[in-house]
């Protein structure tokens, strides 16, 4: 193993190229600079190889990262399973497996119950309001807190915007037709569909589509039409339903090795938050223009797209409201965190009554 | 005057600390680093001095592209009036007299109509649109090309979200109520005044506090909760109107003379652009925390706040549509602009009937 390897391997190398200008003996000198150490590192993910949208912008993130640095900050992509599976990214961050790791703060709930509250909520805040409350509300204070006894940095980076409900194989006309409904959802939406008298079913990405088609469950929900167009989940189901009561958005998470960012110099510390914060922003608009253009090609395939009735979604919303302070109130650290946020997302929707929900409508009405 | 201070007034230094760890010998070859130049760059700005929301928001970009670039690029930010006139931001960067600006496009109108479409509509697009639209839906590329003649390089900055409709000395209660009005409004939503059968008067905002007070205007509008409060505007009217649909959104430009640009490697060139989307972001983000806390401030003083009736907003959209139509087919830039801006914002508001839109409902209802 050659000197130059064993200190990528420890994460940190020098700089070839920022050094190749420099004599032999001012090489010490040169490398003093903050601009002369060059950083190698790892971001595990939980996303497939070029997944849309989220995969995208976890590849966004170490271009941008790169770039700024003129390569002295290098962070090597891998998809779920290539260095650890999907849900132990966090994990993997940790314990120093990986500088760091991108994925959905919900997929640690076993491990961090209060991670859900900074991800999504059924009937909870959309992109704007998780914005607004994370970066100027106190959550991201609240999320530092979390996180560090695991040694993990977390920083927002990507939302999802508003989901779709899913595909179904069977109609949903009242509250009773999600009795005995086996359906793929996960988190906080899935325990609302149990207290509904349906079934829930877990699977990986990769097995949805032949669950469907075989009815081994009767509906499903996954992200929204760009994601669930590329999955091809309108050739396994009868009904597309609307809206995404069980996540408004999915706010996602790049997380970082607190003792790896101690060793970075304070620009580069700024890059890796201005890149999350760039990524942050451009993912929610992927989301929103992808999903909309994907939305149309699923209606010129004839899809049939369907809303939730009211009354569907009045129970619903109740139920969710009970899940919700229930699974807060099962742990000491994300009861904290949601009497925070509760109240505070409360003011922001009551705010929304007299600008962004009225702008909808008037626009429409 | 000495070498040093002709590079700086050139724009262009050497980074002292930087080359101090060189040696003599080398110093050359160290400079060719990309790392070894210092820029030192002014921006003209269109906000007062310590502005809250967005004058708060230009001094975070210059604060962020330094701490990235460690120094290397300085930017240094001129209020309105310091180096030129608010309104004259964009001229300023044309010519090269600051390399940066930050301002709202509608302010150039006069030079480039077509600037106003990248800015706000009245019953337009809220933030989340604009930027779905700017930056996956061909808005950007269509900037840059409206900009190009004048060479000046245009990237998104900021957003002030959902406006309010103002501040008012007589109650609106049907469309006649505009007949006379004398209101301190400008743009789109001023035409749409007009032709409403109000009188639009302009004033800079150090005026618009007494022109309120002493009836020589019956009505403003400014920005939102967050700038009018700091305004003191609730003192001077009595009734506060919702929602702002003359300005569902504003979002500001940073601008950069291309000729400056070019000069930057490539790194700094990245480091730019990800500030202004951090930028683009974060205040919204205050934006969306601010106005709601300081709704809240003004409720508690006592302010009369009202929304306007729904048989004024139905003329006022109707009115507004024609307003918009005739200003993009008054010039042939703004004509291409909005024939692709327009399809595109409502295929978008199409697709939020069946998400956002109805997130935001069915949470309340």
């Amino acid at each position: 193993m050659k000197r130059r390897d064993i200190l990528t391997a420890a994460g940190v190398g020098l700089a070839a190229t920022a050094l190749a200008g420099c004599q032999k003996q001012t090489e010490t000198a040169c490398e003093q600079q903050s601009t002369g150490q060059t950083f190698n590192w790892k971001m595990v993910t939980s996303w497939p190889k070029n997944f849309p949208g989220v995969g995208v912008g976890a590849e966004r993130f170490a271009k941008l990262v790169e770039e700024m640095s003129n390569g002295r900050l290098k962070i090597k992509v891998y998809a779920a399973g290539e260095l650890v599976p999907a849900l132990e990214v966090f994990d993997a961050v940790s314990r120093g497996t990986a500088e760091m790791g991108h994925g959905a703060p919900y997929y640690w709930k076993g491990k961090v119950p209060a991670a859900q509250f900074f991800c999504a909520l059924p009937f909870g805040p959309n992109a704007q309001e998780m914005n607004a409350w994370l970066h100027k509300g106190g959550g991201i204070q609240l999320w530092e807190e979390v996180y560090k006894p695991f040694g993990v940095l977390p920083m927002a980076c990507g939302a999802t915007g508003v989901q779709t409900a899913g595909w179904f194989n069977k109609e949903i006309n009242s509250v009773d037709d999600f009795k005995g409904l086996k359906m793929r959802t996960p988190g906080l939406g899935g325990e609302v569909l149990t207290r509904m008298g349906g079934t829930v079913v877990n699977m990986p990405a990769g097995e949805i589509f032949t669950a469907l088609q075989t009815g081994a469950i009767d509906a499903t929900e996954w992200i929204g039409p760009y994601n669930d167009l590329a999955l091809g989940l309108h050739k396994a189901a009868k009904y597309y339903y609307t809206p995404g009561w069980q996540e408004p958005n999915v706010t996602f998470e790049l997380d970082v090795n607190i003792k790896a960012w101690e060793t970075l110099p304070a620009d580069l510390q700024a890059i890796v938050r201005a890149a999350a914060r760039d990524v942050n922003g451009d993912m929610l608009d992927d989301y929103n223009a992808r999903n909309m253009e994907a939305m149309e090609t699923l209606k010129k395939e004839g899809v049939d797209v369907r809303r939730l009735p009211d009354e569907v979604l009045a129970k619903l919303r109740e139920v969710a409201a009970e899940v919700v302070d229930a699974t807060a109130a099962a742990d000491p650290v994300a009861t904290k965190v949601w009497e925070q946020q509760k109240a505070y997302l409360q003011r922001l929707s009551d705010y929304a009554e007299v600008n962004e929900r009225d702008i909808y409508n008037i626009r429409r009405s």
